[in-house]
């Protein structure tokens, strides 16, 4: 098992960062542990001279990074995105501490790649956005003072990665996991439907699709499950068309 | 157990920082895992706005920091000092990963004071000082990029402390430690008496110290064997004085 293509497989995904001086601790935070995918969405500030100069030798982690204007964009490709978030939810995805999930991430992404995503300084992470997320990520923290820093996070997070290297059961998935682009155009896909079915009512929408996208993520959608997902829901479009028409 | 005995008991010891912003990012990343025991070293800048806006939330922590002199004083009371190094040494201390190291730190903090040691940003820490220490702790890193920054490598020790709060068997130790200043003045009333003895030549000394050191820092000298040591060396002198004035 070539342990470098699983931290090459892992991209840190920073939305919406307000500190250049953040962006450079990010950056060295990441290579210090041999990562090196950087991407920003929508970042609120440049890479400026305090950014490199606080990247120290990592600066071309920051030369290199990606920049989106969109989570989604971002995410496109990945089989699994991690939110870190120290907030607690009604409607959980499945939460893992950095121990746990740091060998299962290193499992999926010695084959596919996978995704660390992080909210702004100031925001965090929107309900929106971690619902485009398959698990989410609580580092451990004082409860009276939990305002952990955005470099600080990642650093704790790559730090896990390379020291569960050595550990990790470094088995394959046994099925290929689905592309975040497949599955998230797959739950748009859903929820159209079930608009169109009359169960879903787009003026009063509840909980539903909350927690049908947990479902979604704690099953761990795979690339063969998305044909047979659309198969159900063309199916179902087909029969609505028929009933109109009919 | 009551575990916020054992992060109390834990102290930060900081040796001559040069940047103030590092200060306040190890003040924050300590007290989010609820960590607040700091001390520093004859500090080569100030607790300044810089610092204070880094720490965030953690400006307590700052301001409760103690300031000393000599990196004994700021050991003097506590029963094991581990430093944290990214060298590797001839004659290498006991040394251990984070992991390895958290849940026996934790341990003997449920009742005695033990401190984490951190060298200046550019120089770390001097091998005098090291041997100061009995454990080394070495962060796992990227093999081609191991430049910690301070603030991060605080935030590694202090969340693998308070990671493994819940894991720690925290068996109290069988026997009571010695405190860091009688371990070290028991030290160099050994190599007093080994130059008074005509076996350790103080113009060409070789690793007879740094050897004996290592050997005393992997026993982990108890209080009573102190006196058993002293014991020890005052019957050697009182046969070298008999010696001299037979």
């Amino acid at each position: 098992m070539n342990t470098s293509n699983s931290l090459a497989n892992i991209r840190v995904v920073l939305v919406e960062t307000s500190h250049p001086g953040n962006l450079g601790a990010v950056a060295r935070a990441m290579k210090v542990m041999g990562l090196t995918n950087l991407a920003l969405v929508n970042p609120k500030c440049e890479i400026d001279d305090e950014a490199r100069a606080r990247a120290s030798g990592a600066a071309d982690v920051l030369e290199n990074a990606a920049i989106h204007t969109s989570l989604d964009a971002a995410l496109a490709d990945v089989v699994l995105a991690a939110a870190c978030t120290a907030r607690r939810r009604d409607l959980p995805h499945p939460a893992y501490t950095p121990r746990q999930a740091a060998p299962k991430l290193l499992g999926i992404a010695a084959t596919q790649p996978v995704a660390l995503v992080f909210g702004s300084e100031t925001f965090g992470l929107s309900n929106e956005q971690l619902m485009k997320c398959r698990w989410l990520l609580n580092i451990p923290s004082n409860p009276d003072y939990s305002s952990l820093n955005l470099g600080s996070a990642v650093q704790v997070l790559a730090y896990e990665l390379r020291s569960s290297l050595d550990d990790a059961v470094l088995a394959l998935p046994e099925f290929e996991l689905a592309p975040h682009e497949s599955e998230q155009a797959l739950l748009v896909e859903l929820e159209k439907t079930l608009i169109e079915l009359g169960f879903l009512n787009p003026d009063n929408p509840k909980r539903l699709m909350p927690r049908l996208r947990r479902f979604f993520a704690k099953a761990g959608l795979e690339k063969d499950e998305v044909a047979i997902w659309r198969g159900v829901l063309s199916a179902v479009q087909a029969s609505l068309k028929l009933r109109r028409s009919g």
